[in-house]
């Protein structure tokens, strides 16, 4: 559940968002969008937790791949709909990830 | 909920975990660690959410003020205690956001 990324340098996309209370379409374009996501060229992984806030993290070897992630047909229908349904407020970061490190109890390196 | 980060560049720490079932001293500790980091230089916000998966993202105006916090004596007893006794595993992502937007049904630009 913890993506499994390459060496950085890689991009992570930081998506936070406060979910409306209309659940419309949205677990099932929510599926759709990270199978549509996997599919796309440059797409290393992602991570997603809700507790009130919501957090996904989506990695990508470069700017290129999020600029075409974002421009994808079916992707822009779903932002579309996540400003007029399903988001009360967002902010996408798009972030440089320059060093990474980890801990598991089951490996001495991650 | 969602930061109040200035305009970019500035730096996120990604830290994605994944919870032992051992609760001792971990709400207290959590807790303490917010209230430590927000006084600390260079801290701008934090946001949090947990299901299974937990996501923590920190963000900081330079990699020195990320290095102090590393580096903080309490944070480093709580760093201990993380692998010792918490997370099954853990991975911490150190980024620089080169960009950001926003939404939000109350505001036109966040």
């Amino acid at each position: 559940m913890i993506a499994n990324t390459p060496n950085p340098p890689y991009y992570a996309v930081i998506f936070t968002s406060i979910r409306t209370e209309t659940q419309e379409d949205y677990i099932e374009t929510a599926k759709r969008m990270v199978e549509l996501a996997q599919l796309q060229k440059g797409y290393l992984g992602h991570e997603s937790a809700r507790e009130g806030l919501g957090i996904t993290v989506s990695y990508w070897t470069n700017l290129e791949a999020i600029k075409q992630w974002k421009m994808e047909s079916e992707h822009q229908i779903a932002q579309e709909k996540g400003k007029s349904l399903w988001y009360a407020a967002y902010k996408t970061r798009i972030c440089l990830v320059e060093r990474d490190y980890g801990f598991s109890s089951d490996f001495d390196i991650m």
